[in-house]
């Protein structure tokens, strides 16, 4: 075996698309390949294809890595785990998730959710770096985050599911229902992606920046790094996913934070003007694909095989 | 030395009062005293007094473990470490609690929150044993929590502060301004003892169990319980404190919790009639000097003293 090259399998195992891709331990993505997420059986076939063609072209295979969308079993004693939960997703609800991998190849698997794995990668390649404690954001079709305390994900009960909070309701706002099938006006339910369009009839983008929904927008995420200040106390924000590539909504954001602390929580480094408090990824849509490598790598490593 | 017992300082500094006692390594109180928290000089010098001639009578002191209230430096390489930072407790901003007992007693000093300690005590000796992610909640004069992941205080930015989250306002309380110097209408604003006493001009257990206060009480403290849920997925919240002492209110907040959960986290841990989820302390008032005591013995193990 001298001379072939450890590869890591990964997968980002979205709600949308999955992305499946071969790396290696120096964080470099050697083959990928991208699909929407269709029925379980046809997805995990497509990736379970994937992974076996391209890896025996690159190297041995030595750990896969998934960052699933949620909610799942984390708890490795539980016989659900690895298991997809209430999930709207047709057909994914009891999906053996991480099973199917363990079952279709003899390495260990690293399992964890999408958001996690994406707060992994920022904390190894990106723009937490220099933190261990920290928090990844993603604002998109649902709002989701991974929280890290000491470099590892929280799992505890089951996971953070932090886009489920309830802000207060902004004074522009107050007619607004909000879309969450579980909570109406949750923050999910008023600040992700299908809230804006029922509320605006369009996308961020399409607005005009004197639109009220910016501030709105702005308000309610600022809020949610408030909650997280003061029940996680990061030591940073990473904020992306779709809504926040509309670049000037985070500069928008730090204000709002600093409102809602209101000057109890003494640190420059989450005040008004505090660039490198509440950030964008370094890692782009990457993020979940480089997450899927590290829980590869570390489930190699924790099987001794590093 | 031969023979004679180790033991250890313990410093439970609270905003009221300061508890400070000797104890060993099995958890037990051998010696203690309390007084009202008055200026620092003359509290700490009391307190140092005490454990200087209780130790020397029961043993040599292995280490002494100081849980302090707060905002509190616990960064280790900052130089305000274990400074008592912006309290509105006159004379004590500044004052550099954990240097006061590292100059006077050649021994590691443990220092962290107070309710990170009682948390930490709660985790080794009482109603969270079984569990290693978990909040400890103090309801009182004030609000605060310890937050324990893998069986460690989370620090990060500093600690957190989950007394200072906004709930969502009850409707029979919409006219109640909130108490909180900072924020107003937070949650210790509008639920911590002196906000009861605020509004309804008497504290809790006067109060007929009719009277609305109940109910919105327990509403606020079930959704402080629901958006650390989300936030922190802890496997259980303990609840002490003045408030907390009305052991009907308990049995209150726990259906409030699974309402604002909304069927989204589908754990009967956490459920209505989840006993073992929201549960009261076990170790009653005795939970800050005992972590005051686990601070200890975890300073003098990381010395390489035991």
């Amino acid at each position: 075996m001298m001379g072939v090259p450890r590869v890591f399998g990964c997968v980002e195992a979205g709600g949308t698309k999955f992305v499946v891709a071969i790396g290696n331990d120096r964080g470099e993505i050697l083959a990928h390949e991208r699909f929407p997420t269709a029925d379980p059986a046809s997805t995990l076939a497509a990736t379970n294809a994937f992974l076996r063609q391209r890896s025996q072209a690159l190297g041995t295979l030595a750990a896969i890595g998934v960052g699933s969308f949620g909610p799942v079993e984390l708890d490795k004693t539980s016989a659900q785990y690895g298991v997809i939960g209430k999930t709207p997703k047709p057909g994914w609800r009891g999906t053996d998730i991480a099973g199917t991998f363990a079952r279709e190849f003899s390495c260990p698997v690293g399992f964890d959710t999408d958001v996690n794995a994406a707060a992994l990668a920022e904390h190894r390649w990106g723009a937490a770096r220099d933190v261990n404690t920290l928090v990844y954001l993603t604002i998109g079709t649902g709002i989701g985050g991974g929280v890290l305390v000491d470099g590892v994900p929280i799992h505890g009960l089951m996971h953070p599911e932090v886009g489920h909070i309830y802000p207060r309701r902004h004074p522009l706002d107050l007619a607004f229902a909000g879309v969450c099938p579980f909570h109406g006006d949750c923050l999910e339910g008023v600040a992700a992606g299908p809230a804006i369009v029922a509320r605006t009839g369009a996308s961020l983008e399409r607005l005009d920046e004197s639109h009220p929904q910016w501030e709105i927008e702005a308000d309610y995420l600022g809020q949610l790094c408030a909650q997280l200040v003061m029940t996680v106390s990061p030591q940073r924000i990473v904020m992306g996913g779709g809504v926040m590539s509309q670049e000037r909504l985070l500069p928008l954001i730090r204000p709002r934070l600093s409102h809602w602390l209101g000057g109890y929580i003494d640190r420059s480094e989450c005040l008004d003007g505090g660039d490198h408090y509440v950030v964008a990824p370094e890692l782009g849509d990457r993020a979940g694909v480089l997450g899927a490598l590290v829980l590869a790598m570390d489930a190699a490593a924790s099987a001794g095989k590093c």
